[in-house]
């Protein structure tokens, strides 16, 4: 049986160092693709380790693509090198909009604002009230075109300790949203340039594209994120991904399919990968995947994270980081620009990181969104209709998908959600291109749902589905 | 003689309500082109007012380009019919770059950031704080797209009271920085739009252009700002000008030209004009003119002004008036787009303009401001080479023009200036088109001098041009 002696393991906990250690074997192919894995409690016994420990070890495995389960048998390798034959995608089905803004719901599964008794205000307060008056001189002076250096440092020093991510704050831009990051994405990488998004996918993302007219196009995901075949196709240049926990349908992009995009970004100049890593932070099991910013070594990935999604919406301060290459050609060509993000809340922000709010808001967060889920999943299992709904990719992020079986169109349950305060969205209105599907998937996003709503909301969208 | 009553005149002092009724009469025609208004004191004794109401009433008018002054003669009614007849722009020079950056300066005039000890900070806390105790659940509800209606409407009493400026709420436009909003405005109009700048002018506009792709035209001014022949010549759809003080020049576009441009804007659907105010705010003497977006009829004028000039640079808050049609196609192909400014700076902004704190820190800003002014001008005329310069445009804004008559050329003075440690920068540094020229314009731009170092920064920046 495999054996691996803990001496060496340092700081690690017990579970990330024999996560480490089977996922440095499985890499150096000394465990190979379709090698079966001793089972938790054998392997336990014979480390005299917790069950959970390699439980915990196995779960993280899983989680980013190293190895795979199979019912009643066991778990095994997976084929990590990188191979051209991917699944061919789903079926597709036509989107409509969604009608049903500027009314005020019971409960909005739709709204990606964060909750707002979890803001820490008193904090943020205290730390804004210490920049006023601890920071005065540097609060006027102006912050350079990438940001002010405390809050490039914060990140860096964020990034390395949360995200194993090595990241030299001279390569990070703070910019106000994601969304105005991108335009300047497009600004530095070219508007001759064909960007690939995602199909289905935050809609957003293309909408920006289609107002800076450039050319878009939308690729189908299969079960590991985008199909490389059809990337390969399309011709793209650019290719803007969620690879951590792809919005709406939950997927988290295993290391195989990561070595393959990496691979078809390198194999031309011009190509690049916009990795979104939007809500890495609020990942509930396992620790976050490792992003492909971490295991690129070409300089090919733009790295983006915002603090919108973990801090909160109504706080607009985003970052990207930028390979080197990117970073000169940015500055000198679009340092020009002042940075849109003002000193007082850049200093604040950095303040906050770097004396552990963040970490201990995050880590809050982490547990209240747990605990929504929860609630919103027992409730769930609770309608006498359970039977007639399976829940998808409940593990990551701030939502989930309920696939419904039902007559009712996906406009209809919408309509009927509607008419009872609850606003919902459907799968199918986050694709671009129309397919036919007797799917119904509704995305259940729970970050902004009071929860003393959850029950009577839960039972009324059931009453939906008849 | 002319007669006014003032019995009328509401809640006007007299030397407005004198000033709008010549304005009147001008407009309307019953005072025509060259006629000679009476002498300021023959005219006060008449109307049984004192002479310096005249004198303020006719200042506002000059600067408004209603009437001119003869030396000697007396003060006389423009012409201010729109004309294709206009002066045919100055020589122009050659363009270098200012290669001085990251370097830390004794005196530095060309650095636009404000005055360190002049930003309201325990205010500004106090605001901060209360905002974020008195506003807890509204900091928690994602801003519109155009920005908070409290920030909105708190922007539109202020142009009302300050500017005279009747604005719909609606039609603002909150972002962080005006450079934000270029960016949004090229997104409306089109990418397919031919952009026009002043030549000279304020350098990152045109940069702006050029990273978005756009084609972007130079055009010369006259005394009176963009050369409409040359407009008319360039086929440009947009231009985008600061009429009310132009940077560097400090050019004043009178009335006459403003109907001139919205005539020219009007001719056809595709024309619109970016009337950037950026400091209007400051100028020292009379009222501010209108801007172009009060006398627009025909909705063709976008207002853009910016909260980071008149209250600190570290704070990035912009805004910008849009016309019906263009706020239409804004909400129907944009308003996707997250507003840049977070809730926390909106609404503190917002209660630091309506509870009047923004209007005193304006008007103490400008005290300041003149005061400056004077100590630079009076160091200057103590100088014993005084008579080599000629001192321009000193009555508005920010900065004024020293024009030398020296053989050392602009690259030199600004070197030989730098290693004095003064920081300055020449008006033919502004100018995109080459040019020949013999003249030595110096912009001295004085918002970020210590005023304990300008004495001793003009005797050094004098020494430089012998």
């Amino acid at each position: 049986m495999l054996t691996y002696s803990f001496e060496n393991r340092g700081n690690l906990s017990l579970y990330e160092y024999l996560y480490k250690q089977i996922k440095e074997d499985i890499i150096s192919t000394k465990l190979r693709s379709g090698d079966k894995l001793p089972s938790k409690r054998a392997f336990a016994k014979h480390l005299n380790i917790s069950t959970i420990t390699v439980e915990n070890a196995y779960a993280q495995l899983m989680a980013e693509g190293y190895i795979y389960s199979v019912a009643k048998s066991g778990y095994y390798v997976s084929d990590i090198t990188p191979s051209k034959n991917t699944y061919n995608g789903r079926e597709l089905q036509r989107s409509y909009a969604c009608e049903h803004n500027g009314v005020k719901y019971k409960a909005d599964f739709v709204s990606n604002a964060t909750a707002n008794e979890n803001f820490p205000f008193s904090i943020w307060a205290k730390i804004m009230r210490e920049t006023l008056s601890d920071k005065a001189d540097k609060l006027m002076i102006n912050s350079p075109s990438v940001g002010v250096a405390e809050l490039r440092n914060a990140i860096a020093d964020y990034l390395f300790q949360f995200r194993g991510m090595n990241v030299d704050p001279e390569r990070i831009i703070i910019g106000a949203g994601t969304e105005y990051l991108y335009g300047l994405i497009i600004q530095l990488l070219g508007f001759d340039k064909k960007y690939a998004v995602e199909d289905p996918g935050y809609r957003k993302i293309s909408e920006i594209y289609k107002a800076n007219k450039v050319e878009c196009v939308h690729l189908p995901l299969d079960k590991n994120g985008i199909d490389i075949s059809q990337l390969e196709k399309s011709d793209a240049d650019i290719l803007h991904i969620s690879p951590s926990h792809h919005f709406p349908t939950g997927i988290v992009t295993p290391v195989s399919r990561r070595y393959e995009l990496l691979s078809w970004a390198a194999e031309s100049d011009g190509r690049y990968i916009i990795e979104d890593d939007y809500d890495s932070e609020f990942r509930l099991s396992g620790k976050p995947i490792p992003p492909l910013q971490s295991i690129d070594v070409s300089g090919k990935v733009i790295y983006i994270n915002t603090f919108s999604k973990s801090l909160t919406s109504t706080i607009r301060i985003s970052y990207m980081v930028l390979p080197e290459g990117l970073m000169k050609l940015y500055k000198e060509n679009l340092s020009f620009y002042s940075c849109t993000v003002s000193t007082f809340e850049q200093y604040a922000l950095a303040g906050f990181i770097s004396k552990g709010y963040f970490e201990k808001h995050i880590n809050r967060m982490r547990n209240f969104y747990r605990s929504q889920r929860d609630v919103i999943m027992s409730c769930i299992k609770k309608q006498p209709d359970f039977k007639k709904v399976k829940i998808r990719e409940e593990h990551s992020g701030l939502h989930f998908i309920l696939s419904v079986d039902t007559d009712v169109s996906d406009k209809e349950l919408i309509a009927r959600a509607a008419r009872k305060g609850i606003n919902i969205s459907c799968l199918s209105q986050y694709y671009q291109k129309p397919a036919k599907s007797s799917d119904h998937s509704i995305i259940i996003n729970y970050s902004a749902i009071d929860s003393e709503n959850i029950e009577e909301a839960i039972k009324n969208l059931f009453d939906c589905f008849r």
